[in-house]
């Protein structure tokens, strides 16, 4: 079954590939970023993360088999996952990803093709390089070509996303349930954390902010502990089987005060209007305004985005902002998480994951009332 | 005491680094990498290594005030930690580190000044935005300046990698007297990984392979059971207040066998003559050679480096392999890890760290004799 399915998504993800590097023109393509490596070959060397030189780079070819190069000591680790054709280990020190690839790309009669390469990860020294070593080849961007594509997910993505996006949800309700007054912020982390590893996750940016620590964008779990009136702020990030989570929820100690309950529900009704409009053919900046503008007419501080699409990465296209309209479609997973963060006083958000449907959204995570915790 | 140590530190690392650039006749630094980002400011944007987009970029001119230029959402969360005179927000979507710092650089009068950039971590496209900006400057390869700088750690440096390295082998040692047959490899690795937070350190990478898994280059701990005669080979990787640990160890389950001890002892052997070897002015390439050397006559396959510096990363300069000479100098911190994979059989390795001092070198940690798990 699981076999199964990834040879379903291998052959879904070089097609999906295929197709846009037909209207591009290209010969080949060389994803070389950590996302864009899992997302063509299903799986990362062990160590591409925490050993920068260690690049890995796929070589999909417009025609011919798929190829995987990593450094030879991780061939044996990436074998039993890769979904490429083919996996060549080049020898660390002595030779690098981007010259291997150059090889093979020669063997195959493309030294002069048009080679799609990620300009906005790729090393300025590794650029020069592949370009020396195949002078006559065109290397032209393809970093927007891999997000789009990237964008639209598949079946099986959706999947992967879904079971540990429920998880997320689940895990951060139970353990706000199971702190209370006088527990430090640590607590909450290190059960959360817990509990996201026993369901094979694993956490890449917890965010517990307690009081005016709540008003922090990206505040890991201290010492501080929680205090009755306290907002408490959550936001679940993580990945397992190499997609990501990001569920946030907002909790008070005790009893809410009148501007609490009063907040979250602006934030909570704002959500609702957000998830109501969300289908193919919705513009992003349009959902960015409705947010924007509730906020400014309640006079709270707002975020320069309401929303992300969720994968392999945490943040990716489409952002729901003001900057840049992206028209949506089905297959979208997005993240919308209306947001206050008050400067010294504290910070509310509500973050759901939801899917673009081809006749609306499908919520993978629902929000509900502001969560208490005893104080 | 906290505080008077990271301003004693952020001084050395900034003169370090001046010298540095008087002798390549640089006006300004911009390190960008995560590592060098941490060695120059004391601190890391919390999302720079989950959103890839949101970089960061240090500025440090041959004079003047020293700048750490981070996405504006992200300020507050550096301020604290961050070591460096100012700290500049730029806006996600609308701006971006590069651009950023070439606007600095500017108003500092460096627009034709000598940049040193990062050519093997600065992308393409951010290399061609920043010279765009700045057509006349010359923007210079700093990567080995870089890492050279690093490699000697100032004595806050050794402190903290000193700190992490003693638990991790406390650690290990302890978990690895805690399990026994028929326990999972998972199972230790939650223990070392629950044990691991504690000390406030986070697993980078955690290798546990028993078995035939033990010749796995890096091998995540999975549901295999642990059996009598297996060899258990743990290597424990993880940061601590930005510094890496890296301690291996190897055991066997009940009542190792004569091959297993007569191997161990064998690369106990070369471990204590690397060792006794290490001071300033040896060069690593000799090494190595005691290594090859032994593994070769004893028949053993033996891996393409011996030993590697540690310290912001896991891997870095010198590295002791035989493709590039370096001489060692006091402050280095290394890791010396002498390893036989036999694929299909079993692997072993003993890993220590240690500081070159001025007249030999200090252990950070010390592997005794083959360890035990019970039957």
């Amino acid at each position: 079954m699981r076999a199964e399915r990834d040879v379903d998504l291998a052959a879904a993800v070089v097609a999906k590939l295929r197709d846009g590097m037909e209207q591009m023109g290209l010969d080949a393509l060389l994803p070389m970023a950590p996302e864009n490596v899992v997302y063509a070959a299903g799986v990362l060397p062990p160590s591409l993360r925490t050993v920068r030189t260690r690049m890995a780079c796929c070589l999909i070819p417009a025609e011919g088999p798929t190829e995987m190069i990593v450094v030879a000591l991780e061939k044996g680790a990436v074998e039993a996952a890769c979904r490429l054709d083919q996996i060549t280990g080049y020898r660390e020190f002595e030779q690098d990803a981007v010259t291997v690839a150059a090889e093979s790309l020669r063997e195959r009669g493309l030294s002069d093709g048009a080679i799609g390469v990620e300009t906005t990860y790729l090393p300025k020294a590794s650029f020069d390089q592949l370009q020396g070593s195949l002078p006559r080849a065109k290397l032209i961007a393809v970093d927007e070509l891999l997000a789009e594509t990237r964008s639209i997910k598949t079946r099986a993505e959706i999947d992967s996303i879904q079971l540990i996006g429920e998880a997320a949800q689940r895990i951060g309700e139970e353990c706000i349930g199971l702190v209370a007054s006088s527990d430090p912020e640590s607590r909450l982390g290190e059960l959360i954390s817990g509990k996201y590893s026993e369901v094979g996750g694993r956490l890449t940016m917890l965010v517990v902010g307690s009081g005016p620590r709540s008003a922090l964008p990206n505040a890991v779990p201290t010492d501080r502990k929680l205090e009755p009136g306290d907002v408490v702020r959550v936001d679940i990030i993580g990945t397992r089987d190499n997609y990501c989570s990001d569920v946030a929820r907002t909790a008070v100690v005790g009893e809410p005060s009148g501007q609490q309950l009063r907040l979250y529900r602006t934030l909570r009704e704002i959500h609702d209007r957000i998830l109501s409009r969300l289908a193919p053919g919705v513009v992003t900046t349009d959902l960015y305004s409705i947010y924007r503008d509730a906020m400014q007419k309640a006079k709270l501080p707002y975020y320069h985005f309401v929303g992300h699409g969720l994968g392999i990465t945490l943040h990716e296209d489409p952002f729901i902002s003001d900057i840049r309209p992206v028209v949506l479609a089905p297959g979208m997973v997005l993240c919308i998480e209306p947001m206050t963060l008050i400067e010294g006083e504290f910070g509310m958000q509500i973050e759901d994951e939801v899917v673009i449907t081809p006749d609306g959204c499908r919520l993978i995570t629902q929000a509900g009332d502001l969560l208490r915790i005893e104080a």
